[in-house]
């Protein structure tokens, strides 16, 4: 068994640009070896091949130096939540079966997962919204593995891929945008039905498949095929600034038409959590919620963004856990979480 | 019109025997002057007479030496219902018609109404569990008045009183008990109805019709006839201690069964109340309710008892805008009482 380390805070969650209402910028990469049937279809050998063909490549590329590369399969299950807990490894390959691991690059910024639907998925996250800058690391290191590996690739339709809603660019890039106002003003739907009709995708905090919480969603592409890298960062650069300034026109509305009551809720989410003494996940995520929205409609100057942001992983079970040193049942967690929050909030 | 200047601390909120759990004792005496008819049957020169000879007499009593004397009818509705807040007269006198009023004695813990459903209502309070000292202060007073005044008296009956269920003793005795154990662990129903077994009566905070908030509840005796008043007062402490002990072991079971819930329940309170902007009434006493338990379970010593039983009062609509200098709406409320029950707990 192979034991993940506590990491340290991922360089992504300190803010960034438009940081107060976008946490964070996310592209990844579908990329796949050729010659070799992709992960579903591979047996255990093809797969450790795959993985130490890959592991390989990583080690030796200029961009990936010094990262750490991790069997997820050697794991414990609390390791693989702890993973999934802070966007390095996706629920899938978490739960998938076989060699398989990620490679973690410095600050968490960049990663490759080994073996979850595709061979390779090159992953790079910028804090705020900076596509831009996380479509060029992305893109450096895709270069430099091509470079070493012989990637799965056709003239007509680009990247070969596992599920052909990848094939082409391979491309998925995602923001992560916390719409607090849209969602009290009870715009939201609106918003989203919008977003729906230009082609993209909304989706909860941990991706595909994953709920929305605490007023967090994930608007990322859905073709991949037939377009290029350029037109897929700039079509969601749009969409996300037109998104941000509704939510930031709902904000001004709301402190127009309601700011005492808006007050209200953000001062009593900070009292909350620097007196409760137990905590459910939800509740300390929909609180942390308020407070940045407090922030970032300048209600409230007493917390720091960056605080807030690792304070929204710190708070999930597996991180408590691995803060603890082991297993904790469901009562010990709200304990514990309350402890951390009440730590950050009291004074 | 006259104005009802704004009043000191009343002594009976700063805490006495049993003060955690027991509010207050009260004693109320109904006496009617001989001769004249009863308040309901009076017109308003009889009844300005009753004032005047009442007045009078209140004014020679050596136990009411520098009391106040209000002439109710003559004052605001904000300026009534602000007396009502304060236990002085009842919503019953504060809503009625006529010359009639209010003689306030020291610290507010005696006190004579005039011309509400009885000529005369003296009334005695202590702080805690004290009708001994309650029923000796009312006693005193009523002697004082019975040696001035022809008070209306059957060898009979008894006191002769407008409403037959005051009639005999003429005397109510309650105390204000704070029940918030027997609540959560859901036996309140239970020993409620103990209490109607034994002839006793419950009811919400300001007495009679008023609804149970902040769980709060006054118990008093509902027999005045063919009863002494030892007896009287006797089985009320005797239940009210049974009460008490039941409150108690009520608490010691939450504190071992549910020590965590409890302890988070009452510190959130206090953040809560530390932070609010905005807050209704109701809320707020139902905090300042679990912050008295936390204060009488032995979970927090930030507060203090006294503190607390005089913000029920203060967070009150009329003490709010008494203390605002003029009429407040709702939100302005809502503020206003934000403003002070931070002032208490913010850190």
């Amino acid at each position: 068994m192979t034991s993940v380390p506590i990491l340290a805070d991922p360089a992504w969650l300190e803010g960034g640009p438009e940081g107060s209402i976008v946490l964070s910028s996310r592209v990844r990469l579908a990329r796949n070896l050729r010659g070799h049937p992709f992960t579903h279809r591979a047996n255990p050998d093809e797969r450790a091949h795959v993985f130490e063909t890959t592991r390989e490549a990583i080690a030796a590329a200029p961009s990936l130096a010094g990262a750490e590369i991790v069997r997820v399969d050697r794991t414990s299950s609390l390791d693989r939540q702890y993973l999934v807990e802070r966007h390095l490894v996706s629920p899938d390959l978490a739960a998938g079966s076989g060699p398989r691991g990620i490679a973690i690059g410095d600050g968490e910024t960049t990663s490759v997962m080994i073996n979850e639907e595709d061979h390779l998925r090159i992953q790079s996250v910028r804090a705020g919204l900076d596509l831009t800058e996380a479509w060029k690391r992305a893109d450096r290191i895709d270069d430099e593995l091509d470079a070493v590996l012989d990637l799965a690739y056709s003239k007509e339709w680009g990247y070969l891929t596992a599920c052909p809603t990848n094939t082409g660019t391979g491309l998925r890039a995602s923001v992560l945008i916390h719409l607090p106002a849209l969602m009290l003003t009870k715009q939201i739907s609106k918003v989203l039905r919008g977003i729906s009709q230009v082609g993209l995708a909304v989706r909860g905090m941990f991706g595909e498949g994953t709920e929305v919480m605490g007023n967090f969603f994930q608007i990322s592409n859905q073709t991949t095929l037939g377009t290029s890298e350029p037109d897929t960062l700039g079509s969601l650069d749009r969409v996300a600034r037109q998104i941000l300034d509704h939510e930031k026109s709902a904000t001004e509305v709301l402190l127009k038409n309601a700011r005492l009551q808006v007050e209200d809720k953000v001062f009593r989410a900070y009292g909350i959590l620097g007196e409760c003494r137990v905590i459910a996940s939800q509740e300390a995520l929909s609180l942390v919620s308020a407070l940045r929205f407090g922030l970032s409609a300048g209600l409230i100057d007493r917390v720091d963004l960056g605080r807030l942001n690792r304070l929204m992983i710190e708070t999930l079970p597996a991180h408590l856990q691995k803060r603890a040193g082991g297993k904790l049942d469901q009562v010990e967690r709200d304990y514990r979480r309350a402890e951390l929050v009440r730590g950050v909030f009291s004074s």
